[in-house]
């Protein structure tokens, strides 16, 4: 729920002010404080210091104290301009050395006069706009939040400055509405529940960028990649299994190099052979799968699907829990088919897009069809024809899906046409997840071509999509939609039994082998713990079930049921709570959704 | 059944002999011929020559006929030996240059005397031993196979030659029975066979020794791996995946670098970063999940599987085929235990090993009990003490499993014993498939610890194991050993619906739609073919059922199935025959072999 207002809104004038008024607030206990940038950003706003004594978080009481005292004081702000000259002599004799720096930057760009705003005794070079008085900002609606280091301008060679952030919104409400929501976020972040869960790690001595999926993980991952195998097969597409790494000579012939050399790793170089590369896509490969012999129209539409890996070489720093890594295991296919067929693929892959995406409880997601932009004849392909008539198919297919779509113009890939998928985040953060890309350039480069019935050669369409994007960034997606209790189908563990005495064990391994022989992932709790602790463990794993066995239970041969989501217990007999099991893991039941129930 | 003898065997001396016989039968014909090498090998013998007029096939039918007639001269070998220098100044005479050059060698070894054996007219340098005369070879027992290029001495900066192979056994009839199983071998090659049921193919622009799974091989694979799932998961094993790829640093700790650095891919070189290496093991990976927490004795045994795929940088003319590739797929798992775990979980991977040997019908399996030399202290980690005790449980292992095994001195790998089991081939070629591995130093190297009973520190001790080798390898024995004809199970089309006319097609279709909804991968031949031809095509497809559709099974709603393997068809209710594949499928069944019957 990040808001992004315009400079001429009241909520970004808000912001700003409150900038001033931090730092000037800032300025009444730390005097030798220099100033850096304080800009507004989308939850508030910031301002970088050079302190001589450091500022901490203990100190922000006394800040939030001050600043609602400035507020109070309803300190008009002034805005006037200076010559560049003037400028930079004023703030040269006040020390303030950053400032000097970048008005200096300024003139020299051709700048004649440079802006300032000034309330109270705060006077800061500033471009504005800003709120009439400080009356104006309403006293309750901001908090400061936490304090970071940052280089000034960005540059790890500059010097070292505070930055100081505040939260800032409309009122009072939306800052709690915004505390809670971030409070869930942080909760939920997929690197927090990673860890505790046991999902994944990041070696320090494999690598950033490079997830080792711990048991819990792999079982998510294998849960995800056998019902696209599942779904796919009921569609109609044929898995393959191609190698990681390739000669340059085939990312030569797919364009990948030199072109996207800066983001495939580098090369290994084979003594007397040619180098290889860690493959920055599948397609190459599955083309490779398709030419290796003659094609007939029969053969069409021809579905090659694989959850292949990909490397991409992006740069440490920029690396973190699944959003961002450096291998990623793809829910790719390419679909080769005639010009008639193209249209029927386009709208079953746009369908089972949206299907995974009910099924999974996705909302607010937003279809974007990509087109090219005809001036950058750099970033497409330069065929007008090809480019209206695939752009006039993703178009029908996306009306005739009935989605809401909007035109993202020059968003295309550079060999066609895109239809993509966003959701929202629990903080409304908008995530890409899957995307259809209509592709007329690859089967010219790769010369791939079919027999039709007509016993000419023709060049078949490809569609390349990945309704289920890659399992690390949809897996951090789901983490976080779910909040780490997954539905029973995916869990890790399925099913916690918990003995309420030593007496009821016996029924417990019974229960526990029967459950093993359908597969079922179910564990004992065999601890000494209270059942009140045992309990509370199995809620703390987020276990979607768990089957409570007393004297009572026991004697009768049933379970008392208690779900992850819901407050009730259920009593179920043997027979009722199996088939109750098998109905959710081979429906693959939302079980997670407190309104899922099943008799 | 390639039969190795000793120097001093008869069928040594016949082919050591017949190698004689074959160059004198190819001086009478190309008398300007130099000779090299001839001798004998495991399926006759071989001599090269340096042509002035090359030979041919064509020349063999009178090739072979001087050999008889050499033979039936009884032509007595004589044996006698010659100061070095003058067998060199005899050598040079007759212009025997590849001949002085070898007797050069030796005398500069320090050799004083050369060996030289003459039959007839036919004065060879040679070691012996031979037979008493020509006589003594059956002239039925050899036929002139091959001509290929070979270079002198093996490097390919010396002259090319041409190798004419002959092949020789005791007798016609084994002759006859080598002839057989090669042509069964030939037709059971899976290079052959993997294009043929198109299960795998080699690019030439992906590289060498990367094989890219098509459909068909991509369905074996996956059945396998699902087998190996489902079986450790029974076992309590628990799934990992892991990346491709690692820092150096990682393989520093391992011990993989510096020592095994040229059976790695080169290194990625990162710029500001460390060098990247492939993996050409799973260990570390996994030692890296075991390690990223405490452990406590509660947990182990820990068992992590994955089927990690592993790199070796292999030259690339050494590459073929499956059973010598770039990239390879592992069934492997490491189990982390105490050590009175040990003895139990050795047993029951070696049980595991042989179930697995037992379902598909691998006969004369070896079992190789491999241990160290205690002389070599380069090979073997240095711990007397560690090595008498693991060797001690390894072989006790062996003993309690009631295996056959033999002991393997010098052969274990560097970290502690292991058991390797080689299966052989259609002709009688031994392979590798499996190795369970008993590592006491690993723990060592990556520090692993984990918390007793008695709330100390301990070393776990590590299991590698791979019951079912690699995919590569293991699919590889495998298509020989099923000769491509898989068993419904794993079959990448299980069933064929013949429909004898079109009459037929919609009870046709309602069976395929039936079979479909149950996921067997099921095929109607809706081609214009005869009904003949239609048989004869899921015949040579090696599809393992084949449902004959006439009008009367349409009418009775039966099917009348032809199994692959056996001639008589018979007639089953709709419910019988899906019932019967069900029970095929979720028994892993092998209905391949004729004796496998379901009701």
């Amino acid at each position: 729920m990040e808001q992004k207002p315009h400079a001429e809104d009241q909520l970004y004038k808000i912001r700003h002010s409150l900038a001033h008024v931090m730092a000037q607030a800032v300025l009444e206990i730390r005097p030798k404080a220099k100033l850096a940038f304080g800009p507004p950003v989308d939850n508030g706003c910031y301002y970088d210091f050079l302190f001589d004594t450091p500022l901490s978080t203990e100190d922000f009481p006394a800040l939030e104290k001050k600043m609602r005292q400035i507020i109070a004081a309803k300190q008009e702000f002034q805005g006037r301009s200076l010559p560049a000259r003037e400028a930079i002599e004023y703030l040269s004799k006040r020390g303030e050395n950053f400032k000097v720096e970048y008005c200096e930057e300024l003139a020299a760009g051709g700048e004649k006069e440079i802006g300032f705003y000034q309330n109270g005794p705060f006077d800061d070079m500033c471009a504005g706009p800003h709120l009439k008085h400080t009356g104006e900002i309403p006293p309750d609606c901001f908090k400061l939040d936490t304090l970071a280091g940052a280089y000034w301008r960005g540059s790890e060679k500059n010097p070292q400055l505070t930055r100081l952030y505040c939260l800032a919104f409309n009122n009072r409400k939306e800052l709690d509405q915004y505390l809670e929501l971030r409070k869930l976020a942080q909760e939920r972040d997929h690197r927090k529940l990673g860890k505790e869960l046991e999902l994944f790690i990041i070696s320090e001595q494999v690598g950033p960028g490079l997830p080792l999926w711990m048991p819990n993980g792999t079982i998510l991952r294998e849960e995800l990649e056998n019902l696209a195998k599942e779904t796919e097969s009921r569609h109609g597409y044929q898995r393959v299994a191609t190698p990681h790494l390739a000669k340059e000579e085939l990312y030569y012939l797919s364009g990948h190099l030199p072109y996207y050399k800066d983001t495939m790793f580098p090369p290994m170089q084979l003594e007397g052979e040619s180098n290889y590369y860690l493959k920055a896509m599948n397609c190459p490969h599955h083309h490779m799968i398709y030419r290796h012999r003659p094609r007939s129209y029969r053969e069409l539409p021809l579905r090659l699907a694989e959850y292949g890996t990909v490397y991409r070489y992006e740069a440490s720093g920029t690396l973190g829990g699944l959003l961002r890594v450096r291998s990623l295991a793809m829910n790719d296919a390419h679909i080769y088919c005639t010009i008639d067929q193209l249209k029927r693929e386009l709208i079953d892959t746009f369908q089972m897009t949206l299907q995974y995406y009910k099924m999974f409880r996705f909302e607010n997601v937003k279809v974007r069809v990509s087109t090219h932009d005809p001036a950058n004849k750099e970033k497409f392909v330069d065929n007008p024809e090809l480019w209206a008539f695939s752009e006039k198919v993703v178009e029908e297919v996306a009306k005739e899906v009935g989605a809401d779509y909007f035109i993202g113009a020059g968003e295309a890939a550079f060999y066609g046409p895109k239809i993509d998928f966003q959701a929202s985040t629990m903080l409304g953060r908008e995530e890409s997840i899957s995307t259809t890309q209509l592709d007329f350039a690859g089967p010219l480069r790769f010369d791939l071509e079919y027999i039709g019935e007509d016993g000419k050669s023709h060049r078949p369409y490809i569609v390349h999509r990945a309704p289920l994007g890659t399992h690390e960034r949809f897996m951090a997606f789901l983490i976080e939609h779910f909040g780490g209790a997954f539905p029973t189908w995916m869990a890790p563990v399925q099913v916690c039994i918990v003995p309420v005495s030593e007496e009821v064990m016996p029924y417990c391994r019974e229960l526990e082998t029967l459950l093993r022989q359908d597969l079922v992932r179910v564990e004992v709790d065999t601890s000494s713990n209270s059942f009140n602790k045992k309990i509370r463990e199995a809620v703390t794993r987020k276990i979607p079930n768990i089957a409570v066995i007393g004297g009572k239970e026991a004697a009768s041969r049933n379970v008392s049921l208690r779900r992850y989501c819901v407050k009730e217990q259920i009593q179920l007999s043997l027979e009722a709570f199996t088939e109750r099991l098998k109905l959710l893991r081979s429906k693959r039941l939302m079980d997670n959704f407190p309104d899922i129930e099943v008799a």
